[in-house]
């Protein structure tokens, strides 16, 4: 079976780098005349799937936007994301969980179980208990060709306070979370290839001052903040060596056009990403 | 409108400091003679609370748990924390939930907006991603009498790697994340009175250790890991002068004694956290 790594370097083949952010937002739903209830998240997800479909590789529903409709909401994304999966789109379930033991555990199997109601391809994880916390959705993920993709550093401010602070070595957090998975993609990814785990580096971070000099060999990297948030294509540069490996994610700038004019935005902002 | 700490001290006042966890445990529901599916842990919920009403004024449903299994999984989720108010518990909704800007406040919305699917009394929320992104869920939360329980300090050694890290003040990420919060609800509360937010402080974290020699007055405190996860009854003095406003949670001590043991059991534990 294919690494999760793998099959992101075959949808950038493929599609190219842009990953379309499936976020729901209040606002969104009143600009496309949706009703702001799990019925309008459903028709807008699904919207935006057929949208995507074919002309990018990548989605990435963000699960907030769907749980603050409780249950019904959660129904709901579960449409949204096997229409994706049907569509052959790679579905990031951007969910940023993170818990310790069989709780943790527990979140893993909701999102990376084959069969599961909410199962997604990739999961993005919080790793402000410990990257040991997260060995089952790994394990998970390594076993079912699914990644886990960890938060490391991101690029508001406010998140300095936990993530820049330092490592008896001197390292930042963010570093050092990085290199813990990194050690793991280095035992377990055959040679040649992208890995299952991977990160959330957010487009406008200075890697130099998050004191990430740390090479990230073929690990895919969600990157999001582009387009309507500030970055654009050539900010992946940014990335240095790592930006082979970048997934680049925009929403807003993508969901403005409306549900008209959806599909054509999707295929002018993808061909920025693409070569 | 009283803050939740308020509510939180009237409730140790009433029935003392224990707080039952909602851990619908796999282990746990086949010992109990459920299904593992959404009914088995909707029955299992339904039931702890109605052992919990009237011997304790805490409970701790673990979303996790439900979550596993999808919207069907929140579904059950929806009656059991309903229940629960229904039946005058306070209801700590262990979501663990984090992100950045909009994201994140619609987590806080799911939560914390009264009549919501999933409303609850409070939320506890990682702040990995920065205080300042959970403004709106303090904002929320002290609007209507709930609270946000802020992840400040776990017992697992994994979580030292963030939690311990240093700031340029030479205080560790946990106390950093301590003062911030604190600092807003020395600004919000009235004098004497507990405040809307608080922590959440792993009951055999050495506190020394981990650099919070910070007061934190009237901040109401989540204690997980009492009972089967090894702090008893006598370790709440680890917590020192912040002692007073401590929430102690144990979930498999007493879930495990099965449901027709589970209010006797209820009631033996809770007793050692009175008075």
């Amino acid at each position: 079976m294919s690494t999760f790594g793998e099959r992101v370097r075959a949808a950038i083949a493929a599609h190219g780098r842009l990953c379309v952010g499936i976020d729901p937002h209040e606002t969104l739903l009143h600009d496309w005349g949706l009703p702001v209830d799990a019925s309008g998240v459903r028709e807008f997800g699904l919207r935006t799937v057929d949208a995507a479909a074919s002309r990018v590789g990548i989605v990435k529903p963000q699960v907030s936007f769907f749980e603050r409709f409780g249950s019904a909401g959660f129904a709901a994304l579960e449409g949204v994301m096997a229409a994706a999966r049907a569509a052959g789109l790679i579905v990031i379930a951007d969910a940023k969980r993170g818990d310790i033991g069989t709780t943790m555990d527990a979140y893993a199997d909701a999102w990376l179980t084959p069969g599961a109601p909410l199962e997604a391809d990739a999961l993005t994880a919080n790793p402000y208990l410990g990257v040991g916390t997260l060995t089952h959705a790994f394990d998970l993920a390594e076993a079912h060709g699914k990644g886990v993709l960890v938060l490391a550093a991101t690029s508001n401010p406010d998140a300095f306070t936990a993530q820049r602070a330092l490592l008896s070595d001197g390292a930042t957090v963010s570093a050092g979370i990085i290199a813990e998975v990194s050690a793991r993609n280095a035992q377990r990814t055959p040679p040649g290839e992208w890995a299952a785990l991977g990160f959330v580096v957010g487009a406008t971070v200075d890697w130099h001052e998050a004191g990430l000099s740390v090479p990230v060999p073929s690990a895919p990297i969600l990157a999001p903040g582009f387009g309507h948030q500030g970055a654009a294509p050539a900010d992946l540069v940014r990335y240095g060596t790592a930006a082979a490996t970048v997934v680049a994610s925009e929403s807003r700038s993508i969901l403005s056009a409306g549900p008209d004019h959806l599909a054509a935005r999707i295929a002018e902002r993808a061909s920025l990403y693409r070569g």
